[in-house]
């Protein structure tokens, strides 16, 4: 069986950001075994599995990772979006735009320390889209 | 339900390349809801998503990522095989070689402003396999 | 159908290692055609397919990795779990903690060169779990 649903996440600031408790609101009862994919329906965010609980740890990303791939970079000729734009785009692949998870005893099967980053790469990136795909 | 196919895709020179297009045209007809997963069957090209609009971008990933996983590094040992070889398989584990896009209502349910590229890291890498599986 | 289980690898020094035949070993009798989906339960490890003949491949990755995401970077406040913590979070990110790989004709479907690759990041890893889901 599949169930799929389009959800909004609401506008997020520039950063890594835990959601796992957002989208298992937003999932239906889920199956005793199976798979949930996600997809971020946007080339300037991103999705990602990590850490779920020092808050350090998602200020270091986008401080590193900002230092990894900078803003105003000598090569970019995609610039006219605004200067987070294109390492945006970057970002985003180097990430990965979706996800999928192993679903066990109706319930997202991942690690004690692993939550659901959403990346929200842009200063101003607004509402974000993701598609949910649940598979049994 | 699982429809699996494996295609040659043209030779592309170095750098990123859209194939959203010619992906759809390699399926079957899609299911109403479901899963395709691609594989890139190499090790020093990758797939991922991105923009899908103004080639500058394609050409900032080629020349950004370029600087980030340079050729002729100090610390390669694996050289044999040219100075564009090591750089490759370092780019295709941080892009990934497979990806998997929700199908709605019988299309690829990607966002408006995201494509497939297929990313070619080698000089002359030549012809490449793909693995298409679309679950219903 | 689906069939799950999770195991634990045995533990593996900080680097990158080669797991193809660990996991094989491991799975069910595959189906004629599905999709195996690996999740690495961790927020300091990682998985990816990459190279699987030349073994400097593998060493080649965590000497330009360790350079690319440094160890003592200034911009890190979570410092508190040793130096190795932080950029192993970084690099599991970037590599990802989970793939997924087709299955044709009862095998694996993976290219020639291509591996699957187990990343431990950190210097003392322990044990760790992973979950393999067969799709069928």
């Amino acid at each position: 069986m599949i169930q799929q649903t389009e959800i909004t996440l609401p506008p997020f600031r520039r950063g890594y950001h835990l959601i796992t408790g957002f989208i298992e609101k937003n999932l239906p009862a889920l199956p005793e075994k199976g798979l949930l994919h996600i997809l971020v329906k946007h080339t300037s965010a991103g999705i990602t599995i990590n850490e779920n609980a020092d808050p350090t740890v998602r200020t270091d990303f986008e401080a590193f990772i900002n230092k990894m791939i900078p803003e105003k970079d000598p090569v970019y000729v995609h610039t006219y979006e605004g200067d987070d734009d294109m390492p945006a785009h970057l970002k985003s692949s180097v990430f990965g735009a979706e996800i999928t998870i192993p679903i066990t005893n109706h319930r997202l099967n991942l690690g004690t320390w692993q939550g659901i980053y959403f990346v929200e790469f842009r200063n101003y990136g607004g509402s974000r889209k993701i598609v949910l795909t649940v598979f049994s």
